[in-house]
């Protein structure tokens, strides 16, 4: 009998590795923050002697989600412009207000409320883009909440930093300060084709492959800023990368709505991600990616939830059934991504994208116990036929009862324990009274 | 002052008539199951002495949401058929399923289990289209929800009726025998047009005037219903529903995904409503219709759920957000189908459809008591820069804390109160053995 720290008893386990599994009446064992044993409940109760055992009879475990697109700090700008043109959108809106308000404490307040949300709607480890990266890591830290921070880079000076330079090193700094946290990783985050030069590209390209670090962009999202590559630089965004030397397995582009063929076989080829943004692409009018045929080339597929500012949720699970409602009103066909591809694309795809796949992203022994237990004992889930499929088309982040990240509890009993929700909307409405003024 | 039953005091009402307006601290006076007054919180304290008062001071009242088109009992399918093309689903999943299973026990179990969700997530009033309609009224009137049942017809016999003529008979029946309830009407259901013969059309358009009621029918949903239409009758449907006399303001055509710029003009000029289905349209992979067109032209644009058989939630507030979504995306335009409109949709325009708007749809003094209260206290909701945006892409149903169906409540702090979980539960359990075996 091996000592450990947690054994739970669940009603079902979607490990999400092997694919398409749903598991009854199993146990997960975490033992240091990690997972030691998955087993059918009976057997599990013969090989595990947990300090503390937890039985979900009518829950469903699945690893945590993964976010793998965020600008966390927005979520103070929650609906502050909507129903309006992405150009008004950016420039009428969101670009006065950021210069106005970002700050340190803006990016430190604002990530904190996003932590909660998505902590308390499954989301274990977001990967963000955003100004003050050092500060969006401490909101983490103090949540408790596993994130892969953007070192962020244009060339538009803002308060954070100056030039492209200023903002490489300035990420580069807050990324050396964080290097002993294990909850914190960084990636390089080019903000976009429109705001980066061909000079700052190839800097990015080489620091990536020196520091081992994905590489976390803006592409393809909208027509605009393809006809804009054109004319400034005579080809396509995502030609002018492959120029530049940025693609490759470490390459994260986001969006990816308007790609060509060539441009789909090309990503394939060279092992890029996509971080779909399924809710935000559709709210703010850019269109559909084309991921029935990312998919069936090979490209892997994450889910991102953008900021909240242009989605305006923080919610995983709204992505799953976005992306699945989406490709398949967009092919005409109601057989394309099926549940499980739709889990896979917010777990096991988005932890591969960030390169964390040996550590996150499916419950199978030696992981890191990240995980999220959705209850099913709500009238509104009833009858359930299979679980996996109420995940994707039924269940929301409001039936997320338990977190927990690295073997620790994050929410419990649908109670979030890292922050009271007081503090939580004392934040809000600090923000709110400062943007209105 | 007036002597009154209630008055509810809330931070935000948005009473959808007139149109576009979001009142702050306002109250909303009820009597006898009307509404009798509306005016600001300070202002109501001097002209009503309300014998219950309840102030809601994060809350946003608006009134109760309407389904417009559903089929309530099939909720003990939810999920039952996902991931599969619309002809399997029909042919190899539903219509087994039903000819096996469907019962007057079937009909009032999963009504009740429908209402429940329903009732829970805000939905005062839903259109219903299934077998045994009397049944399915027996569980609205159980469960205190206001309903408007389909008489349905169909050539096809089944368990409920044996042809066109005896589903006609038996859904006069069970209206006639319900007429004292004034919680129910009824409309004619024809199911659709391939389901349905010129001649029983005819008696149908006949009925629905000698008894002024709507007509709700599946119209233009698949391409292939178009196809066999044009090959059987020499036109398409729409047109052989004008020929026979059924279109009119008493019209209510359900999906219209595929409408060309002719048929969007006649629906126009012919007054008929839309019952728009966003998710279901979405998810079997349909379409997208064309509602900013049809809404540029004067159509009324309802919402339904449909079945949950093919969505899977019975939730307005997610039409709500789909159809925003959906026609934004399809119009790669960001700033049509605003919240207020989507929230008009949700309400006075499913209202107006049932020609029930001179009782329900807004929240006028006149007016029935339906009313819908969403808690904006969530942490996940702030900050709150406007509340009807906020209800269409940030609230969920979740966040639906009373509800009020002609004053009386359903639904207090997040409470049903009008049938258990166990039972509920219980009778999805029953039928999904049932159903398994």
């Amino acid at each position: 009998m091996q000592e450990i720290d947690l054994l739970i008893e669940a009603r079902w386990i979607i490990p999400i590795e092997p694919s398409d599994v749903t598991l009854e009446h199993h146990a997960l064992a975490i033992n240091a923050g990690r997972i030691v044993g998955l087993a059918p409940a009976e057997l599990a109760k013969t090989q595990f002697l947990p300090r503390r055992k937890l039985s979900l009879s009518s829950h469903v475990l699945l690893p945590g989600l993964i976010n793998l697109h965020a600008h966390a700090a927005m979520t103070l700008l929650r609906g502050y412009a909507d129903d309006i043109n992405f150009a008004d959108w950016r420039n009428q809106r969101i670009r006065p207000a950021e210069i106005r308000l970002v700050s340190p404490d803006f990016v430190r307040d604002g990530t904190m409320l996003a932590c909660a949300e998505m902590l308390r709607g499954g989301v274990t480890c977001f990967n963000d883009m955003y100004f003050y990266p050092g500060q969006a890591a401490e909101a983490a830290v103090r949540l408790g909440m596993r994130a892969t921070l953007g070192i962020l880079t244009m060339e538009f000076p803002s308060s954070y930093a100056a030039d492209a330079d200023d903002y490489l090193s300035k990420g580069l700094a807050a990324r050396d300060s964080l290097l002993d946290q294990p909850l914190i990783s960084f990636c390089m985050a080019p903000h976009a084709p429109r705001s980066v030069s061909d000079k700052s590209f190839e800097r990015i390209a080489t620091l990536a492959a020196q520091l081992d670090l994905p590489i976390h962009i803006h592409l393809h999202e909208s027509i605009q800023e393809i006809e804009e590559s054109v004319q400034q630089h005579g080809v396509r965004p995502l030609e002018r990368l492959r120029r530049l030397g940025l693609l490759g397995p470490s390459m994260i582009a986001v969006d990816a709505v308007r790609l060509e063929a060539n441009e789909i076989a090309l990503l394939a080829e060279q092992c890029c991600s996509i971080a779909h943004c399924p809710t935000s692409n559709m709210k703010l009018g850019h269109g559909s990616a084309p991921v029935v045929d990312l998919a069936q080339r090979g490209v892997r597929i994450g889910l991102g939830s953008d900021g909240a500012a242009s989605n305006n949720r923080l919610d995983l699970f709204r992505e799953m059934n976005h992306a699945a409602l989406l490709a398949k009103v967009s092919a005409g066909d109601a057989t394309v991504l099926d549940a499980h591809a739709a889990l896979r694309m917010a777990t096991i795809n988005g932890a591969a994208a960030l390169g964390q796949d040996k550590c996150i992203g499916s419950l199978e022994p030696g992981k890191l116990a990240d995980i999220c237990a959705v209850a099913f004992d709500d009238a509104s889930l009833a009858p359930c036929f299979d679980p996996a499929s109420h995940l994707v088309h039924v269940a929301g982040r409001e039936h997320v009862s338990h977190v927990w990240i690295g073997g620790e509890a994050r929410v419990s009993d649908g109670k979030l324990l890292v922050i009271e929700t007081a503090e939580l909307l004392d934040i809000a409405n600090l923000w709110h009274n400062r943007l209105s003024s």
